[in-house]
């Protein structure tokens, strides 16, 4: 077999022709089903300079591939004017093992999978009518969050929340190019209350949004925390809400705003579903506009399997 | 940082001219001292075909490099004239998480360091004089071994067994051509009866060699053990051994032949040894010459982190 080896500028062309939130959301249910094999993630962490590498591989029972991803932080890199992430996807045949595909993504791929998952958490979970969307982090996954809620969300008032005034410059600058109308704070109780679909996209390790700032009707999707360190949320939040979304409920014991609300004792269990299930059944989501709804994002393998698989085929198809 | 990217025609190609004996064994000596970080190996397991897939990756502190390396066996390929094994390396900085360089080693490079470790494992421990050496099973790893012991043992006599007529004229057919006299044989007790180093290279999930089949001063090689399920040798011959060699203790003890010896009770703790420890001090290795000795090989990152590094160093001053 001959490995298709993509670069990073051949990947982001044809990712704009292709269709994300249906395979992504397809996969979300085929995890939450059991159908998809998603061992524990692979882990390096180096100290000197900081760095951790994760290594997240699997694949969905009967398909044709498997994948592996590999995909880095060195926040020092920027320094040295180098990228802080890296990394590639891989796709294998799951009835041989050849090596079908190499993206050389650097880590690319992993950033929009994420932000596809916060556009399927906004579509089934946001109110009906979203007055405004607020961004809570004005870094690179709180671009490509906005930038993937366009195509599921009709509204194009947006306030972002920064850490400093030259950030929130860059970001209102950068977001008004795609047609978004953004004002900017470094409130974060002006973005819950004048927000009702929220993002959160920083690596907080101290909450950011507390439970009496959260009024009803709002949504929120928490994208930051991938680690038992980081927290974006008052696990009192999640008391509150009248439904608390996993990405996995597997990976939330151990990670994430559902881990630190279950350590605070502030996690009503009969209020959490796996977010494949609402894809499957929307009863199981929201049911009335003046509830609060809580996503939480860790990221699953499933995300790196199909949104590999959709631009493979897309690129394979070009050629 | 560019990328470099290396087929297999390119890397079979430096092969010829890098010493891998050297580093390999560096590398199970800093494994040994506890200076490579060496995470649990990522597997994934299918059914239909079966396949196994290992994700080994880690490092060496303080080196510039960490590497990852996947790897299947596909057993059910060769009936579609396609390799069983497939894969590739992965090189990485150490310092920015940067990939690079990919060695599209299709899995050669693995079966290359296996038999690598089989010839250091010869070095170490087989008898002083070998009469003659036995090679039970006839693919490629089978192969493999006996064209690195070329390079550590002085015999050129060798009965190979094979699992029918069919296999073992093509085996005898390509190692002639090495300079090995081989004789066949579908009985693994001749093999047992009429070689003092015997190399076990099949996928077996049941003992072919044992207890009673083994005579004083033999030493054995078992590399075809990786996983929990697969077993070459009766685990009395463990019990019966003078000197029992992991490649890596921590490894067997979920895998390979001394974790079956282990799981039937037949494991003396204080005949254990890892490889490492024998290569920087011979004394805990082979002493007399009627002894018998078993290596168990269930593969270590640090080969894959040894080999990668000398054919990319290679590769890179070529060019």
């Amino acid at each position: 077999m001959n490995t298709r080896i993509f670069y990073l500028n051949q990947i982001k062309d044809v990712l704009k022709n292709v269709d994300l939130l249906a395979p992504i959301e397809q996969g979300f249910v085929a995890y939450s089903q059991g159908k998809a094999v998603v061992p524990p993630i692979g882990e390096l962490i180096f100290d000197n300079p900081p760095g951790d590498v994760h290594i997240k591989y699997g694949y969905i029972a009967g398909e044709d591939d498997y994948v592996v991803k590999i995909a880095s932080g060195f926040y020092e890199n920027p320094k040295h004017n180098i990228s802080s992430s890296s990394g590639l996807m891989l796709l294998f045949d799951q009835k041989t093992g050849e090596l079908k595909a190499i993206l050389l993504d650097e880590g690319y791929l992993t950033n929009v999978r994420t932000a596809v998952a916060g556009a399927i958490a906004a579509r089934y979970l946001a109110p009906s009518t979203v007055n405004r969307i607020g961004i809570i982090g004005a870094g690179i996954q709180g671009r490509k969050q906005l930038e993937y809620l366009k195509t599921v969300v009709a509204c194009r008032d947006v306030m972002a929340w920064g850490i400093d005034e030259r950030e929130l410059a860059a970001y209102k600058n950068d977001m008004e190019s795609f047609g978004f109308r953004i004002s900017t704070t470094l409130s974060v109780d002006e973005i819950a209350s004048r927000c009702n679909l929220i993002v959160t996209a920083t690596p907080s390790q101290n909450p950011l949004l507390h439970a009496g700032q959260i009024k009803n009707g709002t949504h929120i999707t928490a994208v930051g925390s991938d680690t038992p360190q980081k927290n974006e949320l008052e696990p009192d939040i999640l008391h509150k809400a009248d439904i608390v979304v996993a990405d996995s409920i597997e990976q939330s014991r151990s990670r994430g705003e559902i881990y630190q609300a279950r350590k605070a004792g502030l996690l009503n269990e009969d209020n959490l579903v796996e977010l494949g299930r609402i894809i499957a059944n929307k009863k199981l989501g929201r049911t009335r506009d003046d509830q609060i709804s809580v996503v939480d994002l860790t990221g699953v393998v499933v995300q790196d399997i199909q949104i590999a698989k959709a631009v493979f085929h897309r690129l394979q198809n070009r050629l």
